[in-house]
């Protein structure tokens, strides 16, 4: 894994470094980070909604700069959702993955308009490998200085 | 404005305290919150994702505090969506409010079948009071022991 990327995902950000938001993998098209029950808990002492959120916002971005020219495009985050199935009361993980064939789509979208839109659906899941939330989130591509 | 319940959305939560959340006005089926720009920024230096949605999540339990008898019943989040709409790049606010005949319903509904679910819909504002970002969350009220 290239440090550089591990740093900027896990640094860069003040707020999601104050999480102890962490890169498990980080490759092309697949990305896997971890965030700590310790410091995120809420008043009942399971994790609190707002990590829970921030660990599911964070891998696009991540994704973004494994997978794609960051000296020619740059992400946004257009919307997302987040479904909370059961308390969280553990340390949790969220993997997230791009094909090959959606990568190809969103460079071919990006070249031709400008910006491609790609979407995003991870799971957050406990020790246990229980589901413990449901995020979705929308992405928009966009070439530099566009 | 109860100084033990400010104490609480502001404090009890780490995770939130560590954003400088900050409650503006918090009254029976009312609710305005802030959130700094400073210490909040992403990489770009307008506020990170993670934040607006923690400010926007926070009123939720904020206003059941205020609404509500916490002696009897407390709130789960179910759900939460955030579109973010453009950049936010002052501190921002939230209002939250609920009428007096929702609170009627959501009383009702818990009193007859041990929960009640009730939505609330924000919008996250800029100093300039432009919307940065929409929110909806579904939340559930439940009767203690329940």
């Amino acid at each position: 894994m290239d440090s550089r990327m591990i740093a900027f995902v896990e640094k860069k950000i003040a707020f999601v470094e104050r999480m102890g938001l962490a890169v498990v993998t980080l490759a092309p098209g697949y990305v896997k980070l971890s965030a700590p029950l310790k410091g995120n808990e809420n008043h009942i002492g399971s994790m609190y909604a707002g990590a829970l959120f921030t660990l599911a916002e964070v891998p696009g971005g991540a994704l973004f700069i494994s997978t794609f020219d960051v000296t020619k495009y740059y992400p946004v985050v257009k919307e997302m959702k987040i479904r909370f199935r059961r308390p969280a009361l553990t340390d949790v993980t969220i993997e997230l993955s791009l094909s090959k064939k959606e990568v190809r789509r969103i460079q071919a979208d990006v070249d031709e308009k400008g910006k491609a839109e790609y979407e995003l659906n991870g799971e957050i899941r406990a020790r246990s490998k229980e589901v413990v939330a449901l995020s979705y989130g929308l992405y928009q591509m966009r070439a530099n200085g566009s």
